[in-house]
Order: C-alpha cells, then sequence, then structure tokens
C-alpha cells in the first residue's frame, strides 16, 4: 500500500472511517501521537510510544502492542517527508459512560502531508501572543495527550494573524504551560527550565529528547512552575514540538526576546538526527 | 427508514461510520445531546435543540439548522421508547486546532435502545457514591454539553458494584456539581437548590425543565454553590437527566438520606407529562 495523503488504517485494514458508536468520536475516549516522518521513518518512535502506552494506561485499558502498530507501518510505503497521526480509542460499547468490561480498543493510523511554515521562524525566530482561554488544572489527565483537546482549538481560534505563529497557555491559577501545539524550553542563563505538567499540559516527547541532548551537552535541566515574568526576564525561550523540532520565540506578545544560544545548539542535534521536519533537514 | 436499534443518519444519510479525519474524533470538538424518545417522540426537544446551540455557539461554529434535524426525524421511524442521541462536530479540515474558517459540520443522529434499571432506583430511590476524581474549572466550557467527556468516563469506571446507580463529582476546590451522568436538585426545605455551573458542569435540560414545573408549583428555587455537607444535611437529594427523569437518593456513602416531598410531585410531572423513560410512563 502506498502511502498518499490521506492514506488511513484502522485496526490494520485500509480505511477511511470509523463507527460512529466509537467512544474516541462519543467521549474523546483515547489518546494519540503525531510524529515525524523524515527519510521515509518515524522519528523519535520510542518517546511517541512509551507515551501513548502511558496514556492508555492512564485511561484504563491496554495500548495495543508494539508489534501491531510496526505491522501497520509495514503496510504504508512511508513518504521522504511527512507526518503520522496515530490515535488509540477505547473502541465501541458500554453503558453510556461506563467502558465495557473487556474493551476492544480502535487503532487509527493516518499518513498527512507535512506542515509548511515560514523558514524564518526557524531562524531568526517566531512572534507568539498569549492566549485568553486558559487551561484547567486537572491532575488525573496532565502529561497524556489525550483527545479532549477543545481547549487547545479554542486557544488555537483566538488569532488568524499568519505572523503570530504560537500562543501561549496558562492555567487557570497563572501558571504558563506551554502553547497551542508545542511545548516550551525557557533558557534561565544557568539552566533550562520547562514547566511542571504534574496537573496539566502535555508531557512533550520532542522536549524530553531536547532535554537529554543538552543534558548530555552540560546543561542543568529542570522542571519548575513559570509565570509569565519567568518567561519575559528569561535569557531565550524555546518552542518544540516533533513536527517543527525548535522555534527560537523572536517576540511574546511585541516585546522582543533575546536568542539563548541553545536554540542554534538544539536545532543542530535535531538536524543531525533528523530528528524533525525542520528545514535543514527536510530541505537539502 | 425504520428506526432499529442502531439506525445512524450522517448529514442526513444513512450510515454507519463517520470520516476518520472528523474533528469530533480527532478532538471531541462539538456537542451532543441525549433524548428520550417516549411514545415515538423526542422528548424536551426545545431545551435539548437550545443547549446544542448555545454550545456550537460557545466552540465558534453554527449550529445546523432546526429544520435540518427535524429533516433527519421525519427519516426515522421512531420507536415508541428510546433513545436519541444527536451530535454535531465541527467536521473536517484546519490545520492542526486551529478550526477551517468555515466549517461545514458534521450532523450524527443514532437511534438507540433505552436503557433499563432496577425501578426500585425510582422508589424508594438510589444509592450513590462520591467520585475520587474531581470536575477540573474550565469556565470557559462549563454548561454546554461538549464531546470532551474524560473525566465523566474517568469517574464511571471508579466502581462496578451494580448497586451504586451514580457517582457525585466535586470540583478539584470541592464543590459538588452533578453526577457522572445526572443533574442534582436539593432539597433545603425552604427552597430547591441546584449547584451553579459557572465553572463546571453541564446545565441539565431536564433538571431545567423540572425546576421551572417546581416553580409553579410554588417552591423557590436557586442555583448556589455547594459542599458535601450542604447534601448531607438536606431534607433530601434528587439526580434528574432526560433518559430518567428523577431518581431520589436514598443514600449518599452510606449515610441515609431523607425523602424529599419533592421527589414525589416532581416525578408526577415527569409521568403526566411523559417527559423521561420513567417506569411509570413506559410501563402503563
Amino acid at each position: 500500500m502506498t502511502a498518499d495523503t490521506g492514506s488511513t488504517l484502522v485496526n490494520g485494514a485500509p480505511a477511511h472511517s470509523i463507527d460512529a458508536a466509537d467512544r474516541g468520536l462519543s467521549y474523546g475516549d483515547g489518546v494519540f501521537e503525531t510524529i515525524a516522518v523524515v527519510e521515509h521513518q518515524p522519528r523519535l518512535w520510542d518517546g511517541h510510544l512509551q507515551r501513548l502506552t502511558v496514556g492508555c494506561e492512564r485511561l484504563g485499558f491496554e495500548a495495543p502492542a508494539r508489534h501491531e502498530w510496526l505491522d501497520d507501518l509495514s503496510l504504508l510505503a512511508l513518504p521522504r517527508f511527512g507526518v503520522l497521526r496515530i490515535s488509540v480509542t477505547r473502541g465501541m460499547g458500554g453503558r453510556g459512560y461506563a467502558p465495557p468490561p473487556s474493551p476492544r480498543p480502535t487503532r487509527i493510523v493516518r499518513c498527512l502531508d507535512a506542515p509548511t511554515h515560514p523558514t524564518e521562524w526557524w531562524s531568526p525566530g517566531v512572534a507568539v501572543r498569549f492566549c485568553r482561554m486558559r487551561l484547567a488544572i486537572q491532575p488525573a489527565l496532565a502529561g497524556i495527550k489525550h483527545l479532549n483537546r477543545l481547549e487547545q482549538v479554542m486557544a488555537r481560534q483566538e488569532w488568524q494573524t499568519p505572523d503570530i505563529a504560537e500562543g501561549l497557555m496558562e492555567t487557570t491559577d497563572g501558571r504558563v504551560i506551554e502553547a497551542t501545539a508545542s511545548n516550551l524550553i525557557v533558557d534561565q542563563g544557568d539552566r533550562l527550565s520547562v514547566p511542571a505538567t504534574h496537573d496539566g499540559g502535555v508531557d512533550g516527547v520532542m522536549q524530553t529528547w531536547l532535554l537529554d541532548r543538552a543534558a548530555a551537552l552540560g546543561a542543568t535541566v529542570e522542571r519548575a512552575a513559570m509565570r509569565r515574568d519567568d518567561l519575559l526576564t528569561a535569557r531565550g525561550v524555546m518552542l518544540t514540538n516533533s513536527l517543527i523540532g525548535l522555534w527560537p520565540v523572536r517576540t511574546i506578545a511585541e516585546r522582543s526576546m533575546p536568542h539563548s544560544p541553545w536554540a542554534d545548539q538544539l536545532q543542530s542535534e535535531i538536524t543531525r538526527s533528523q530528528a524533525a521536519l525542520m528545514p535543514t533537514v527536510t530541505e537539502p
């Protein structure tokens, strides 16, 4: 099967639809991952599969086995550059919200076009804003990438100006956690900080990978509560996700931000590993 | 088209599946209603359609027109007793979380069997527990019945004992808001109170209808913040939703509760109007 854009597998079979009674649609009862495909290979695969598995455990059902996903991938001729979105829902059944005692999860693999962004967003960087929409504090769902994403959808529709790349989101009690579709790394001068996600937000696969790289290069890294001022007074702020890799933040709410030297170092790491769809990776 | 159990219409056409790229599945980007069908008629229809419309407005897309739903219903021969689940998602498209500029919503109508419960749950009443799972405080999504329902799913899977009918849910700061799939009406002696939903919970269509009936019968009604003790010291607690009508609460966390005289009066109102799937309605 050639992985044309829009190629979809549902439980291992080519399909373009799911049952209207699936709990993924009824309740957002599932988790997903968005994965970069570079040179025909899914990137940071282990990290994505681990977060997906943790997510299923948290929701209370068994994640598909690794070999099931690999069987799916073997059916797809992955493109040179693209995106894999893999999802797993609790499947059908149950009585209302009550899940069935033995769920048969629905496994969905979709192959999508690589998104396009201005090259300037990687260098010198992006302009970002603060969102009015707040993240609710919910320890039970924090860290995992579940299918209940209305907060992100509502936040992302606050702006249409194409020159704003991202919107930063704060919890209802004022802690900056992440952007709508990317994670933060904040250069505090003597250390790299990322917002704690014990009660909100998603643990970033690329963010974690970059922190490991930075630590290997000698950085002190920490997870901490962060407020607006911590960002505005930082030596530099970076946004990361598995598709874009890393964007330095050039302005926050129209205030200029310094350029962290870590931005260049970490972008080099991504390029060297072909870990994301950065221009340095996709445009040889 | 005969409305067998499982009859489904998607955008007005018989179908059993939706596109795997629908934003309803990807993000829970939509709203739904669960409606009792009694004597072949959907009940409290105006209330349900109003909440659905308010929900779409809140999420930022146009709700289907009333005549579209009515056209759908005209295609289904509704059973004497059953359940209609109607949903609307923002449809397909957009770039990641960013919605498409002109969404084409997906309209889903499903015809389901009426649920069954022990007759004792209507009289003398039900045993309920407190859930460990808390409701996050999120004013932007409060009141509407959106498709992001993981909190309810997680709460509902805390117990499997069939003698516990429902679980009460509190906000992360300790206010009782609702049960997993039903709303509260609390008899405070001199008035009927329902929990405020400005920052969490769903405004109940049956709950609102019953408050109107109670007010017409002379009750003072109010919306207020409520804690566990307010329930445990009340003259009676009732659970309501569009399918069950009204259940008096017999015990909360194994503590006996008094039987509110309002429970009988309001059940009579439901029976007289055939407003829900109560035994007095479905078993003549």
